[in-house]
């Protein structure tokens, strides 16, 4: 009967051995088996999503498996990675459904394809409390080429895919749906969308690789994140907000009350990626950004020093307290 | 100050980075950097560790990361694989302390020296419930010798490490104490032990990749993993339960409750490694398991056909309900 709970073999048998890689050997086997290209390091990585922490309850199925995967190739992508596949180690709280668990693996079969990372293996394992899973995902690059967040050089432009902000004004609208009535219903879509589906820019990597001297994807906020790869390079730098990339509606947003600029600076859930880059790489990494639809911005400048780096608005500087960004 | 929670960054700084291989980047960047060895192939396990599941509340901080690390080394054992190195996704509770994770990472240090599996990377959140940890574990088999769970074949040996049902006994005498009286302090304290303390059999890798034609680590229980192996490999089995290894405490219990034999064959959480062995190479993994003072038990054959394996135990014969050693 298909709206029985089936228990943990033939789970992994009706919903993830089809999505399941070569290398996955048809998850029938304890582990996963990947053969390296020759010639190339592997990059690893692993990001956890708790259900209220990383996304809310009665998010669709799909879309959080998707954001799963996506925040882990996102990682990948600001590395230079090419991506292989991943791991999921999921924990299911007492109430699942097979219908939820259908959409689950429906939508994480879709964001595999559509992200060029196929499922290798994983566990399933009852929760107690929330729903929490973690990713482990797999990439490749040529050996010594993948892009550190340590490399970061006094002269460097800071650069940023995308838009900023976007996700965590879309978190805010869902917590409070009175807020911002400057916004269209299609505006407030749009923003509730940037929290729930991360876009990894994975077809950028090549050229973050080619052309970035350091890198890493935005996951907790602009400032903290930049403050973040400046100090493991011993760096500083300085941001001119007004280049900071906004989306219309976030534009709007932040024009309606000018103090959610912080909120968008400090925010997080971007999955966008910051990156310091040599003038001289500046237009071909453009106009590669430009080749795969991916909007670049120059936001600032590396500069000799070991502060945080400032952020000016017109003639006010401000530096924001790094700590706080932290989810613990 | 010592006992303030630090944020996220310090803690890893703190507690982590220390534990990392060079791999790991000092854990300062977004992913970690893995060279493989040319002309090898990796090999890939997941395990997650649900507080309440798989280890019970008050478990020693120190022995809940050498457990999660534990199980995972086993899995790549039973594969023939040489660890690389791991990944750590830990989801802590609201309470904990610096004391507890101080303990923790002191136990996961001194686990992934003992395992030659050293810290690649990893990801901490916040959970909403109980204590939950994902490791990812990598290991390396020269090309193509990923030792398969599909390929037993008719005619091989089973056999088994170490002994079974130790930790299955030893996790009932945790739940109801009174029970099994005719066991002295020493030997419970011994089988809760090995409740609490796999010892994954990672010194025995090379020999099961030479000697062995199908392979995989016990966690759900023999019974059920052996038909889980027989059934993938399209092969069935005969197994004397006389012949499955018993520790002299276990053996004590059974023969004071012979109903425990089910718990024994059934029970799980052993972390032996059992596999299936052509008979020519029986003396020489023999000799290797010597070698590295491992016990090493014949416990039946490798038989054509598709049903569940028979387990005899004098005259009788009984197949068991493998589904039922589902965690769902």
């Amino acid at each position: 009967m298909s709206t029985q709970r089936p228990g943990e073999d033939s789970l992994i048998a009706r919903f993830f051995a089809p999505l399941a890689a070569e290398g996955g050997l048809g998850l029938k086997d304890d582990a996963a088996c990947l053969s390296p290209t020759p010639g190339h390091d592997l990059v690893l990585t692993t990001d956890a999503l708790v259900e209220t922490v990383h996304f809310l309850p009665g998010d669709p199925a799909g879309t959080i498996a998707r954001k799963a995967l996506g925040v882990n190739v996102s990682d990948l992508a600001a590395k230079g990675a090419d991506p292989k596949g991943f791991l999921l180690s999921l924990a299911l709280p007492e109430d699942w459904t097979v219908g939820w668990l259908e959409a689950f693996a429906t939508g994480l079969g879709e964001a595999a394809r559509d992200f060029s990372c196929p499922l290798l293996g994983g566990d399933t394992v009852k929760a107690r409390g929330a729903l929490t899973l973690s990713v482990t995902a797999i990439g490749e690059v040529p050996a010594g080429r993948m892009v550190r967040r340590t490399t970061a050089r006094p002269g460097d432009l800071i650069c940023v895919t995308g838009t900023i902000g976007d996700a965590a004004l879309g978190l805010r609208l869902r917590s409070s749906p009175f807020w911002a009535t400057a916004l269209s219903p299609a505006e407030r879509d749009f923003l509730a969308d940037r929290y729930l589906n991360p876009r990894p820019r994975h077809r950028l990597a090549h050229a973050i690789r080619d052309n970035a001297h350091a890198a890493m994807d935005v996951s907790d906020g602009l400032a903290g994140d930049l403050a973040k790869m400046l100090r493991v390079s011993g760096v500083s730098g300085i941001v001119e907000t007004g280049d900071v990339p906004l989306s219309g509606a976030a534009r709007k947003a932040v024009d309606a009350d000018p103090d959610l600029l912080d909120r968008v600076m400090t925010g997080g859930d971007d999955y966008e990626i910051l990156c310091t880059v040599p003038e001289r790489n500046l237009d071909r990494l453009r106009k590669e950004a430009d080749t795969v639809g991916i909007g670049l911005s120059v936001i600032g400048r590396v500069v000799p020093g070991s502060d945080p780096p400032v952020f000016r608005t017109g003639g006010i500087e401000r530096r924001y307290d790094v700590g706080s960004f932290s989810h613990f």
